[in-house]
């Protein structure tokens, strides 16, 4: 049983069957084909906007040739500093931005506040081409910490960004997580709130290799198709990474797996906190539970086969538990009992 | 009915049902899963050798990222004139290696020769820290005219490759095809032969997406998890790559496959030579034919709806006919009669 | 009145002598001449070590091409936050390291304390492929806040580097003012303290342009040659780098000039506290005071003519005052009588 | 005596004079000074056009930055084969446009030819994004055969430029000689026959390290500080590259110069082809001599203590003799005289 990651899960049927369905006769390759253009389309028509859209099949490629497009290679784009970009792409951002740079700024609930996005331009000084450039902000919604940015929240930020001529990025791995724990319109989030350029996962929500970088400017998009093909992004039979997609933004499965996730982390979450000497270290609005378990209990779960990361630290054990659109509310009720027994003292099963 | 490219054709029937084996259940992300390792003990036995195999999604990242392992930022690749990696992959060899640059050299049947190897090796002169360096060899195998390296040549490029300290490098996205047409054994034409990296190609012959880097030394292929992570080529749910080569390997189902669309590419070039007016630019042995057409066939058979690519020459039509492990006989009997009516002056069909 | 920067200075006249005896003739280019012989002949002595030595004509030139030699594309070097390299050379370690990273780490004095060096690379967690690698440290002699590291204190960083892989690089653009400051050997606080690559600064301590690269392994420096050919910064005339570098590293005057520097510094640090409402930032050890002044006094002096950058801070006023090699008693004392006349309420002169 | 290169030399005694000048007192760093303004001033007034002049100190850091700025990093520059940003710096150009392409034309006279220019324009093809995309174009002003393009010439390679729309870039590493060997207005040879940016040399016509990079159009400019500094471009106490660049332009001393380089150069070839068995290359324009020499006199020569670069063609020695501001009279003579001696079957001295 694993909450390691949702990128642990397999993939989800809908969008199984789209690659089945795929899988005979022939297709223009390189994004030629009618999968690719219907993607386009449906993110036209779920984001009520213009757009430019390039499917491609890892989250670290849609955010480092994002930023690359959105930056020179001196530019500087900042963000919280528990974003994916910073500390889990292995320098990725920078390498396809030609040598760009990530300041990482402090944060509750591993969101980048408006003012403190302010304060850290302001502090930097008028010292002109010696420095390096703002250029961009990246925000990560649902963020590192599994909170949510509000629509108003990404608006603080982009009036900031804005006022700075800085373009706004939003890694969106778990965009749709997101999404309905907001219940709101797509739109709502991202460009009407200022947002430039989305990426949108879904290989964590149900797809198998599937991310979409959405730009609401197609103007500002005419460089990506190279940036892409020349990072070795631009798969030759790309429908299987549309057919992906396509399914994904059909029929709301986007929203329903990411329902289902969120409730099982809720339950998750319940679950636990009612246990002694367990604590939420943010409060469950995704698909995220940060939670501090006493270290028998931690240990013990280990030790009985659950999968999850602990995060390090000594003592009581600091754990992320993540729950994807295929987590069983069985095996979320698995693990609470488990749990609840190791802190009454008894083994895990 | 589309003889594009080999590209154009779906996913191969047991890989599909590899992909499917894997969909459900949970499995630990970025390589971390049972597949990932099986595809390196298959690659080990098939090749008969210690190997490091790393599975990326596209060519072009395979090729880039084997290269810049190979090689400094002031490093030389030499290869023939017609390769991939100069001309179809927008510079990514470029990008990854940090500047490096690709030397063209010209050549019969897409195939560099170790005597003109060499030639260019020796007109480098002795001009030092002025020149970039010379570093590598790639040779594609089989070769952009469809053509095989034997044993023999393979061995006798890396002779002038080892002579002047450069790494062999194999862009096998055809590998197959060329293996079963020469019919040896995968080590003869690979390390035995002095290739240092393969790119072992597997989309083209029924994969959805993957490919993958072989190390024929694992000790220099140290860095390559930071190079390939850093590109975003490293997938999370990494094992529905693995799962596809898994499947290629296995049964011999890449042979099968490869056997296959050479058989329809000799079909289809027989029943092509017979027409008047027609004439094979290049001897056919492995997936393409390569072909002049009567201007009348040629524009006729587009204009019928059969797919091709026309290489863009006046008056008579030199097109390229990709076959692949799907191809039909019938497909290929259709467009022959096709052809063969329009070139006796009658309709398409 | 120039207090800006120590680069405002000119030529020292032993070192303009030796670019006027190289300026007739002939001698062979891009280095091949006896003075850039001599130049690393001469260091070899003073640092009484092994050594390769490459002269550059800009101090971001040493300091990133210097990195690079040590660090993979995927490295981070670790400085104090307020480090040139960080704060003031456009990103050009990133540039030339081909998107590496840099990580500033707080601290006093604009040094790096061992202890805090320890503790961000202890916090680096385990993440593997996905982070990336710490590969070098670097610090800033004398510190960009003027204070010098003993020999103690750099030996206990080198330790920390060594014990965790990472090479130590020293920024010396003012490394002759921290020499003489502290009166030691040139070896105790470089090699022998553990530091692998020096870039010795000469431009603003009388040069016109020239800084030197040092390796104490000339085996790590086999790779620079291609570095600084491909960076552009290979002169031609190389003699006439090499020239300043040897007429300021022959008969002391290096040490001479930076010692005349240290004391004008000391003699203007002295001369303003006496002053009502002056406090020193930090120990004057080096050629820079950072001095808070009443406004009315920074604001009167900047009327009046004098140079130097105010630091931006609100009410009472942050400058830097650097002094060089060339600046005279009388123009220190002029200087600290105008602030004093400003400081008395009367106006500068 | 040195015919090796015209890098060779010394400084100018103008030129000298003039960092003499600039050597005492102080000025503000970073191309803050007088002098910098007036190197633009200069340009502007020699060029007749509204000019962004850009002082740096190497040839191969001229031209790499130049190209950076007109091409995005999947571009490619059209170049003649024997060109210096193909062959002489070390991927400087690659670099620094971030994985840039070099593609080399042959032609005669080490010029490019707009005709041919137009067909390897021409056979591009049309593959979109797997290509590679032209950006630029590049001649040598002199070519590196001594040859000077008519101002007809680079405006016809211009208009193809244009035709393709790609930014036409001038490296004038010789662009004195060829300008008095022209006997024509800057502007004609420049921006009035279509050229963007021209990398001008001063180094090789007496300078000790000065170039200038001039756009014609200085919106187009507008990255450029950035791409200098983070090259490490920028120096620190740049009047001293400006003052060459100041005294270089004033009083004509660039056209002296070159016409007395281009006289010495005239009066070798004279002397040479008079006596048997030496074939001029190529007719002299500017101020180089490419030679075939009997192997008895090259040897000679050679072993006589003369210095030059033999070419490293068996047989007959072809050789490259450059002269400079600073040749004599005196040396030319010697150097015929001796070259007589041996042909005659004499000894050279």
């Amino acid at each position: 049983m694993n909450f390691a990651s949702d990128n642990t899960a397999g993939i989800s049927p809908e969008i199984f069957a789209a690659i089945a369905a795929a899988s005979t006769g022939t297709a223009m390759p390189y994004g030629g084909d009618p999968l690719t253009a219907r993607v386009e389309a449906r993110c036209a028509e779920i984001f009520e906007h213009a757009v430019a859209v390039f499917p491609v099949a890892t989250g670290t490629a849609a955010n480092a040739l994002a930023l690359a497009s959105l930056m020179p290679p001196w530019g500087v784009v900042y963000c919280h500093e528990s974003a994916h970009i910073l500390g889990d792409e292995c320098g990725a951002p920078e390498f396809f931005g030609g040598g760009t740079r990530i300041t990482g700024i402090a944060g509750a609930d591993g969101k980048l506040a408006a003012a403190a996005l302010a304060d850290a331009l302001g502090q930097r000084g008028t010292h002109g081409v010696h420095h390096m450039q703002a250029a961009a902000v990246s925000i990560t919604q649902a963020s590192e910490a599994g909170r949510v940015y509000t629509a108003a929240e990404i608006a603080a930020i982009a009036a900031v960004a804005r006022g700075n001529g800085l373009a706004l990025h939003m890694d969106g791995s778990r965009f749709a997580n997101a999404l309905v724990a907001l219940d709101c319109a797509p739109a709502d989030i991202t460009w009407r709130a200022g947002v430039d350029v989305l990426c949108l996962g879904a290989t964590k929500n149900g797809a198998a290799c599937a991310e979409a970088v959405i730009f609401f400017d197609p103007a500002k998009a005419a460089d990506f198709v190279f940036r892409r093909k020349r990072g070795g992004h631009l798969l030759s039979k790309m429908r299987f990474i549309s057919a992906q997609l396509d399914a994904y933004l059909a029929d709301d499965l986007w929203l329903r797996n990411a329902r289902h996730a969120n409730r099982m982390a809720a339950r998750l979450a319940a679950g636990l906190t009612a246990l002694p000497g367990v604590r939420l270290r943010y409060p469950v609005e995704a698909n995220e539970v940060f939670v501090d378990l006493p270290e028998r209990v931690s240990d013990g779960l280990l030790a009985a086969g659950f999968e999850f990361y602990p995060r390090g630290e000594a003592g009581d054990r600091f754990v992320r538990l993540v729950t994807a659109f295929s987590t069983l509310e069985a095996e979320v009720d698995e693990f609470i009992a488990a749990a609840g027994a190791l802190a009454a003292g008894r083994t895990a099963r």
